[in-house]
């Protein structure tokens, strides 16, 4: 029988929403509704198996495989094994992702971002076209499977995409989000200005980048009216690629919807576009004004990297309740420069991580966190020296990067009070961490984790070893909207053994069988 | 019969010591001495298996399981299969890590470099030693086994390891090295100044840091007479933890011996620590300096991190032949700030690349690698704007990296003639990288690799995509001097199985036995 709750025991580590320095770590029990996979209660005094019976015989819950005769609301458990260093820890959530550049990740040779784009993006982004029209490319299944399983295995529970210019291609990827089962905002990219776009990837004509938009709104609501799992995203790409009269439709578009749809584009990356960009509106005040003169900075607006960002433009940014999205993987490998992050949220601007796929070079948010951690500690050293201790306030602690990583992405894509963090009410949108028991990484087997947790560290020391050395293989088991998405062994905490346990059963009683016959023949 | 000889068939990338800006990308075979662990012949015509059997009739050679009546040179054959995109590169050279702080890896919260040596390190570092005179700690042999696992199975061939003040526990790691088949430097690190050393871990006095280094090197001469696998290493900290007495003594041991021992310490890491130097050594021209005072700057002298070198440090340690190990993660990790590579390279100094755990979080050359082109694209953002062009010259390209991560670190270590390339006569210390076929990342099954080769990529683009995305899942195999000494599954080319098939095989044999032996008592 399909259970009510599904009740999740063991370690529970988030970031407070109050206080971004800090984890919290709880020990005990926390259930989930099914119905509508919302966190509905807690009980932090859980420590052994009996103080579960107590629980689940006061609330009057059985297990779901309990005997049908036996009367009470059904529950599945699912544990996080304290002697293997696992637990639940919020989803990541990823407000920047190219999900047609993954097939270039790693490939960027020693180029900065306007050559990058020309020799290794807009080629790629082309080749998702389709010669028949409302089928996508097969390379756009493939390549935007290969991204939902791979964010997913990174534990990515929520994704802010950019697609291509490709109607079909665009509605493929939300139709893959949300039969895979992870939340998603999903942007059909516009460009339309022949003077940056090159002529073999470009919107038809300023008119086609909204109707084309249009379609692709029109779709992802038809297959998810309430917007539950996915949602459209407004897309120009950047000031450069779009005309004047494509920006203003577009963010009168988001507008005419009610509630008004997200926004995401880039804004001052690299000094080389800063520079353009100051050539092509000569009359806007700053890159921030451009997109400010035609409407594009909301509260729903997403602007990917602000690495060189005036203080006129971040105070405007502010104003305007527009989001940053720091991705410093990228900002790194494209030599654009450090987002001073530190300085944006003293000013009051909300800040997630993104991977910036293929700009960045790795799907995880892991990395993101560990990229954002060592960038902040170098910015000391970038431009005019700090004076006294102004270095050291730069920094960002592996906290506050994991507070980006959670409750500062779902700030940024307005969805603070239902993501990010393990509160009363929320989506359980999770990720169970399995860091293993210390094993000596032995000649011939050292796959299973590259986090050597010996045993004498304490919970927040595993923290830091998880994220500074942790990957995909930690990430044991991932669910969205209280519903299993991705999971590795006996992640439903069943008895289940590994792939290879079966093999074994299946050879013993094979063996067995022969010889039973033949015994039978005698 | 033992092989005469190893055959490697497949791909070998490697970087030529001519030009390290480009790959060096060969098809065939190339055939290593068992005697000597030596290159002796290689044959780039080698395609198919037909051109193999030829090559091996032409050479007289058999294969080693050939049957015995069969006469002819044995041979065993390691392939690097195309189809599941793997290669041979030489093995990684760690010119700089400490192996008594691996559990601390990633444990470094927000400090810098002067408060993490008191807060993390020195407490780490102290709990070696051991209350039983020539018997080291558990603790010793348990992380040094660790350490060697872990970097192995990252294809680091070759490591200088700083240990700690403890001599047994110093001779455990180099009988562990050698045991387990690493090339590496020990080094007993010696700190006699009680101004900056604790006194819980400190030299017993500055006679004691030449003594003790003494019986060092009296025991790693004896079990390795020729240093073919492990050499000493004469290893004072730095300059804040040591007196001039030890650091003059410690100069003349190293010179005492012929040929004369390699040194290693640390310089110009840190603005703090740069101060406090000039503090301590009023009346030195720099910190260069105060070891070249000293008698440290030597051609077999490796200085670690190098950050903030001023010109007139540069040439001096380019004058006394001096190598820098750089270590990027660390750097950044530490907030230390970034060494300008590249300007040393072009001063002619020679430059490897170094891990420093627990500075740096990881134990793979490959992540270090990463770090170094990342850090060099973030340099042109570093105190006064480059003029022009200038940013881009600082970028160091995967290429480059990946020639200081083998050739550079052999240079570093005085081995360039025998490790870091595939040339003949160069000794076989090699690791065979897998990438695999592309499979799509189902939902219960990622771990293969990270890794996504889709097909349609070269040789070079494999390498970068192996560059930004590998780890050590990727590392399927690891020989030093020729002898397998890591390897994961099939490495050898036979047809073993993994692990589980011989519990399968166990559990068959077993099974059958239980009923053969009771069909016998009917």
């Amino acid at each position: 029988m399909a259970p009510t709750y599904i009740v999740f025991v063991g370690t529970f580590v988030h970031l407070p929403r109050s206080t971004p320095t800090a984890l919290a770590i709880h020990q005990g029990a926390l259930w989930v509704s099914t119905a509508d996979g919302r966190i509905k209660g807690t009980d932090w005094t859980i420590i052994t198996d009996r103080d579960l019976r107590v629980l689940l015989k006061e609330k009057g819950w059985i297990p779901e495989d309990a005997p049908r005769y036996k009367s009470g609301t059904r529950v599945s458990i699912v544990r996080a094994r304290e002697e293997q260093n696992e637990f639940f820890f919020p989803g990541f959530i990823d407000t920047h992702i190219h999900a047609p550049q993954y097939p270039n990740n790693g490939l960027f040779g020693s180029t900065t971002l306007l050559d990058w784009l020309k020799q290794y993006t807009f080629p790629m982004e082309a080749s998702f076209g389709s010669s028949l029209p409302n089928i996508p490319s097969p390379r756009a299944f493939r390549v935007y499977n290969q991204v939902v399983s791979r964010t997913l295995a990174n534990g990515t529970t929520f994704a802010s995409y950019f697609a291509t210019i490709h109607v079909s291609a665009t509605n493929l990827l939300a139709t893959l989000c949300q039969k895979r089962g992870q939340r998603a905002l999903i942007g059909r990219v516009c460009m339309d200005n022949p003077d940056f776009s090159p002529d073999y990837y470009i919107d038809p004509s300023t008119e086609d980048s909204i109707t084309l938009n249009k379609e692709v709104i029109s779709y992802i609501q038809s297959i998810d009216p309430k917007g539950t799992m996915i949602k459209p995203v407004i897309t120009p790409r950047f000031a450069l690629t779009c005309t004047p009269t494509a920006m203003r439709g577009l963010a009168d578009l988001a507008a005419s919807y009610s509630p008004p749809l997200h926004l995401q584009t880039h804004i001052s990356e690299n000094t080389q576009e800063i520079h353009d960009v100051h050539c092509q509106f000569p009359d806007a005040a700053s890159y921030a004004d451009v997109y400010d003169a035609y409407g594009l900075l909301t509260p729903r607006t997403i602007l990917a990297h602000g690495v060189h960002l005036s203080p006129d433009e971040q105070d405007l940014i502010h104003d305007r309740g527009a989001k940053i999205s720091h991705c410093p993987a990228s900002n790194s490998a494209l030599g654009s420069g450090i987002c001073p992050v530190r300085i944006l949220l003293d000013k009051g601007i909300t800040v997630g991580l993104g991977t910036d796929i293929s700009g960045g070079y790795s799907p995880s948010i892991l990395e993101a966190v560990r990229q954002a951690c060592l960038v902040s500690r170098l910015l000391r050293h970038v431009g005019p020296a700090p004076e006294g201790d102004e270095g050291r306030k730069l920094v960002l602690s592996v906290e506050e990067a994991l507070y980006l990583a959670t409750r500062g992405g779902a700030a940024v894509v307005n969805m603070e009070d239902d993501i990010g963090g393990f509160d009363i009410g929320m989506l359980w949108d999770a990720q169970m961490i399995h860091l293993g028991r210390f094993l000596p990484a032995c000649r011939y087997d050292n796959g299973e984790s590259r986090v050597d947790v010996f045993g004498w560290e304490e919970w927040g020391e595993k923290i830091h070893k998880w994220v500074w050395s942790g990957d995909d293989r930690n990430v044991k088991g991932v669910w969205v909207g209280g519903k299993l998405v991705y999971g590795r062994n006996d992640v439903e905490g069943g008895n289940r053994g590994g792939w290879w346990s079966w093999v074994l059963s299946a050879g013993v009683v094979g063996v067995g069988a022969v010889i039973a016959f033949r015994r039978l023949r005698l």
